[in-house]
């Protein structure tokens, strides 16, 4: 694997999953894979699943971690290209990137999106610079469009939990919030998932359609009740609108995910990826209840993590 | 050891700081003890001795260490049960506790008192969550109301600088201060006093008793110069008023701690948790002074540390 | 090496550049001089290189590291002696040099000028307390007045890229800022050329001369143009007016470093310490032209950094 940002990286999904899995019952199996090398954590935001299983993955790995806060840390970084410094930022992501490729044989960096001009958003504004100037692999901690760890851990814990032979029913519904939260997310789990041998349908309210570059095909219902019928895995996770952009357009029903809703399901187990709303994205009863799979599928987050970051090594140590 | 949040926790004092001492003439005498194995360091508070000494004592050990500031690297917590999250907070405590009892096999926490509400700082709002929902040994880095590390740290202070053949008297001074201050430190000292082999007395202005249900039959005196006569060590430290909760009642004498207070002593040795504000709670002559046996009772804190860390090791090893 | 704060602290000049270019080579050669060591890394102020560079010398030695952010992890610092400390601060520079005299075995620190009392600037008013009350080898990551880390480095650098058998022309070169930027850098790289085999000159306006006590018998030139003929080396950084300290006297004339300026030069190679304020100091045409070995010298700093812990352990290990 040479860089890990979106789907497209990877080779044979069922294979890094099979992967994965190994980790799984042995976490320790390759201690020095990594060892003499050093992967850079960049955080420009907050995280602490992201934050705390990639640094378990890489000590798994015997990798040395370099954690940076990025804005508390060190400098307000400048995004924009040819821009004129005499403001507010200190020193270009073109040249912090620079003297990470020098220090670090793994970059990986979070970087959410901004929410306040689409295009740059679509565009991966800042992970984008990354896959340009970056002389090392470079890996996705959740960027504007994406989170491919996430992802990755959710195919292991829908691989894992699936019972029964036929192919299961995975839901991804939409879920209410108070502020505009990014697509990231949700185009991510859309995209793997049609990777997947899964009947895949999404649910949202009308005006909440993600992005159909990520979407593709993939059945979009607007009644969550009917979306849910006879579902074996259910994903809550809120986003804002991707046409008007990060707007929240009114939604009259109530799309708060509750147990009383789940009855229609196949028994569905409830994904999340964490952190969640409590009693805004989904009650009580369904995150406490015995439906939920949510802190297994935090817990699959450090052997995606290390999954990945193996394949890399592998990359790394053949040269 | 199960668990480690008060004094209740230690089987048997004398044997837990026999075992520091050991450990401070060779703390690398268990290197790998804890290969394999992770400790989460979650602070919800500042911390300078807490956090180095915490990290020293694990990494001696073999640990891992995943250090987490919460509030700035992570998501804004929620505390309330039940809440509906439709406010400033991001994730439940319950939902980042079940996240790192998959990620960590030791959970360490420091929760400082709130100072609003009595009822919440007394009930342990915050470490009564952890206590509740971690699956994995948990340990204070300081509590609204222990301080437990602290405390054996001092024990073992105590015993390596203990003189002569008699019993030692150790007074436990209130301290003059500019803010309302926890009785963490204070009722945690208290507590672990009552099961060392000392004469133990407490000092503080009227106003200012702490809670009886830490100092239960310990006498109090109201007269600092009466309470330190032929003191053997004498404990500084700042508390703001438990009956009156958080208050700050005026206080005439003058309590700072200097060198013309401690005439009256055995030549009494001095200790401070630190922070300490000089010149408040004491004079830098008293600070900078031979009696003075402050920065070696910080010293203690890394190896307090590191006989809890091992023996917590122990009871998962014998799993 | 028993401290590391000013070029004065090194024997040989030309055997540390060999032995860091002997470590660039091979970095994990001394892979357990560290064992069981401990270096504490204080950052009072951001970093971005001198943070990463040091935690990955400090692991190739196998060097256990604490990295504090002083300010947002820990206490608010007083730095005034016999402060009656009833303020904003917490606790004391003394005590926290103190408490990690307990935990450390080296303390590096990072302490910038305060840029608003010339005398607290000029005599290290932060360095200086831990040079006095340090028990353990203190190393700068940066001063008041200097940054050693950063000039090793830059020897480093030249030492590596000089090319042809003729004396190097090395030219430090002042450029534009919107802000009062400390002395440091300049002082420093100052004093260390001036025990390199380099013909070495100053270039700056009117009014922006650096201390003499750092520049000494250094040639000062106020024209930009002509200091740059013939040039091998062009070191690009901006400072404020030591005379009339930290003010930005008014400068009529171009200082930015472009490919225009470079024509007089002997194809010279640009350096800078970064971060770097992009088409201020200098055109994005000299940062990304072939000219800049700007990237190269930042990853000098692991080297540097390196052979300092390596020789400081060197002394330790000798005890």
């Amino acid at each position: 694997m040479k860089k890990f940002t979106a789907v497209s990286d990877v080779d044979n999904l069922q294979e890094i999953i099979k992967k994965a899995l190994l980790i799984k019952e042995n976490p320790l199996s390759e201690p020095d894979k990594g060892k003499g090398k050093t992967i850079g954590l960049v955080f420009l935001n907050s995280s602490l699943r992201t934050r705390l299983s990639s640094q378990i993955a890489a000590q798994n790995l015997g990798l040395n971690v370099l954690t940076l806060n990025a804005a508390q840390e060190a400098w307000n970084l400048e995004f924009a290209d040819g821009a004129v410094m005499n403001g507010d930022t200190v020193e270009h992501i073109k040249d912090a990137i620079e003297v990470l490729n020098q220090y670090c044989d793994i970059i990986a960096v979070r970087c959410f999106a901004g929410m306040k001009n689409k295009e740059d958003d679509v565009n991966e504004s800042i992970l984008s610079q990354f896959e340009q100037h970056a002389k090392v692999p470079v890996i996705s901690l959740e960027s504007a469009t994406r989170h491919p760890l996430q992802s990755l851990a959710d195919c292991i814990t829908i691989t894992e939990n699936r019972t029964g032979e036929r192919k299961p029913k995975v839901v991804l519904t939409w879920a209410p919030h108070i502020k505009p939260i990014a697509q990231a997310v949700g185009n991510s789990f859309a995209e793997w998932m049609q990777e997947m041998e899964v009947d895949f349908v999404i649910t949202n309210p009308e005006g909440y359609d993600l992005d159909r570059n990520f979407t593709k095909a993939v059945p979009v219902i607007h009644d969550q009740d009917e979306a849910l019928k006879d579902a074996d895995f259910v994903y809550v996770k809120n986003w804002s609108s991707f046409d008007d952009y990060a707007a929240m357009p009114e939604v009259k029903e109530n799309w708060m995910l509750t147990n009383e809703k789940l009855e229609v399901t196949n028994d569905a187990k409830v994904m999340h990826c964490l952190p969640v709303r409590r009693n805004v994205e989904l009650s009580d009863e369904v995150m406490d209840g015995e439906n939920s799979i949510i802190y297994r599928q935090a817990k699959n987050r450090i052997f995606s993590a290390q999954a990945v970051f193996s394949e890399i090594l592998d990359e790394l140590n053949a040269k």
